[in-house]
């Protein structure tokens, strides 16, 4: 080994940061052997010293403070796994970014909101900025983008990035229980956080999809040109109505890019059952990547968890101990472009509507009228049951139709005296 | 842009040759600004100059020889597009590196073969030799597991590495058709070579699986070290049994690693049909990961082709521009071992069987009795019909049983008379 050791200065002790030391430690030979050199923890910062937690920190320098290690001249690459979009963590990267330090981190919600500024640090500086952790876990999708597809141009990115979302439909679907059911035992197995919302509301797949945008398409990333729709709403019923129909329900999220802009969101949509990416169940999480060379290619794995997560961080060590040299966005900063919004009502898909109606004579008609009038053609229609007494549901799959016609023909619909709650509307996308 | 442009020479203008001048000229704007600097085709070469291409090579240097480029001072990057184990690629490639020019290179069979010298020579003059393409096409699978899953200690590696089998295995599935049929229409197509040995007998995948070895684990290239069994003997029948059993036959790659050593094969096996992996159907190709921090991680895209094999191609170009500098198989060369064979035979799995027997009595408590005294238990049983004038089926699973006692029993019941042709044996794999 005629190479110094890479040192490093790790801030967050939760989860990832206690999978990042226990990994290190574990696969130190691997690790060195494959990096060149070794990779040193010299520092540790976390907020609470006291915690118990699941690797011994005695080898460690204690920081109360994490922005002592920036002034550490003995520390090349700050670790950052504290999270948050701004305050300390922010700080950290910025500082540590500003005098010269590389920094790997998992804080997707930072990237989305800042990424652009901590780029042109990076560059600045000379220094890496890396980020695998942060996007879908154990799956180097960043690699994938930056590097492993970097001659493609990119048409379309669809990714199932929130684990839980996807254990939550999963069990909906396997066992046929309601979303609030199956979200307070998730809760009580510990599986998601005690405040849901940043998981189920979508944001957190949004934060991940911003980043992969701005990875495929060099656009500076935008968090406010995204549409988030969450998974509350999916009812067990339309888990049932989508399998009748050979489909699952995904949080999926979505940029692509075509000659009006770039659209992006996160909502729950119709997959293939028999698809690849409909095959991907409960906490996993998968990236399918659209690109003229490649035509299509696909990444599937763990999203979350100890130590898949902590193996993107160390992979991004390695890469540093490499010596890589890779922009932080695929392309120099001041490369990268604002974020044209393709125009979202004129973009054309295929739809799932489940309707719950007073079960009068006469419904249907007015229904069909409605989307009709509206240029909305269907492709199959169900009507569960006929009862007088109570709500009923109509489900039905569109042919391909624009946004706003469907939006509109729904406004439509709602304003019908024989519709008694607010319809579904899921996109369904064949892969 | 301050750096120079990195000037590379292609030898071998064939599929992928001319994928690669296509979409280095389409894309060059995007492929510039990614890499930091221009990626300049200097020279071109191949066996003859007057056949037709689908691009237009007036703005490059012709050689007649390849081995002419390595002389040519203007050039950095060789790309080996020619493919054969040995002979001129091999030439080319090995004076390539010992004058200190890089290598990116498709070929499997090379790289199989000559892995550790060819990695031993890069490493010596301090040079990249790069080949993604030579492994699953599109799918950026070796820098996963070089870079991507470095922090891990790989276990097993498995992998759909042929598309010609996939897509003959699909279409067989999916037709009802018998091998010879297909093979001929997709000779037809021009699917396949002239000579379709290569890949329906397997070693198309075993070059690549060899490969993917040598980065899962750290050992010198042993292509002598692996089991290979191709396609051919697959039957329509055997599919449509897997298929009423819930799986698929695909070809699989599988290389893992425990404490007796590693075991390296290529042959049918049937998967789940409602798994990752076996819902990779047609000319698609897919590398699963299994390893101690990810768990699992899997790749699916396109493994052959003009543009997807190309598109592997440029991002090792784009790596070699950016300054990469890892090593050929994860590790420095005087770190790669000697691969130890696992004990082929204590390695147990699921078995199918499927018997032809002529249809009389005793026969299937015959079969029963011999698989009982070797130890091999029975998990579920088919018996087509009853028909004593013609031969028919019998179609067993078992539970875990070793490779050894599976064929010790098979070799008893091959014995009894009423056998009626060679019996089919496929591992199972639960993923």
């Amino acid at each position: 080994m005629t190479q110094e050791a890479l040192r490093i200065g790790i801030a967050g002790l939760g989860t990832v940061g206690c999978g990042a030391l226990s990994l290190l430690e574990r696969n130190a030979a691997l690790i060195t052997a494959r990096a060149g050199r070794k990779i040193d923890v010299r520092s540790v910062s976390s907020r609470d010293r006291s915690k118990k937690r699941p690797v011994n920190l005695s080898a460690y320098e204690w920081c109360d403070d994490p922005l002592e290690m920036v002034k550490q001249d003995d520390i090349d690459v700050i670790v950052e796994l504290i999270g948050g979009e701004d305050g300390v963590a922010k700080d950290l990267c910025e500082q540590a970014l500003a005098c010269g330090k590389h920094v790997v981190t998992a804080n997707k919600a930072m990237l989305a909101h800042h990424g652009y500024d901590l780029a042109k640090a990076a560059e600045l500086s000379n220094v890496q900025l890396m980020y695998e952790a942060a996007v879908a876990g154990a799956i180097p999708v960043v690699k994938a983008l930056r590097e492993g597809f970097a001659g493609n141009a990119i048409q379309a990115v669809y990714g199932i990035l929130n684990g839980t979302c996807n254990y939550i439909l999963t069990e909906m679907r396997e066992t046929g229980r309601d979303f609030d059911d199956v979200l307070a035992e998730a809760q009580e197995k510990g599986y998601t956080e005690a405040d849901p919302t940043f998981d189920v509301d979508g944001i957190d797949a949004a934060h991940k999809l911003c980043i992969l945008s701005s990875l495929a398409f060099g656009v500076k990333p935008d968090f406010e040109a995204l549409k988030i729709t969450g998974i509350r709403n999916i009812t067990s019923g339309d888990i049932a109505y989508a399998e009748e129909l050979g489909y699952r329900i995904k949080l999926l999220g979505a940029t692509c890019s075509d000659q009006s802009g770039i659209s992006q969101s996160v909502e729950p949509c119709l997959v293939r059952e028999d698809s690849t990416i409909g095959s991907v169940e409960g906490v996993f999480n998968t990236v399918l990547i659209e690109a003229d060379a490649i035509d299509s290619g696909q990444l599937i794995g763990r999203g979350a968890g100890a130590e898949p997560t902590a193996s993107a961080v160390i992979a991004d060590l390695i890469d540093i101990a490499r010596g890589a040299k890779t922009p932080t966005f695929g392309l120099p900063h001041d490369a990268l472009v604002t974020l044209k919004c393709a125009d979202y009502g004129t973009k054309t898909s295929r739809f799932y509507v489940r309707l719950v109606v007073r079960d009068q004579v006469g419904v249907l008609a007015a229904v069909s009228s409605i989307l009709s009038d509206h240029k909305v053609s269907v492709e199959a229609l169900m009507q569960q049951g006929r009862d007088p007494n109570n709500p009923v549901s109509i489900v039905l799959t569109t042919h391909e139709v624009s946004r706003a016609d469907i939006d509109a023909a729904l406004a439509d619909i709602k304003k019908l005296d024989a519709i008694l709650s607010e319809p579904s509307l899921l996109r369904i996308e064949d892969f």
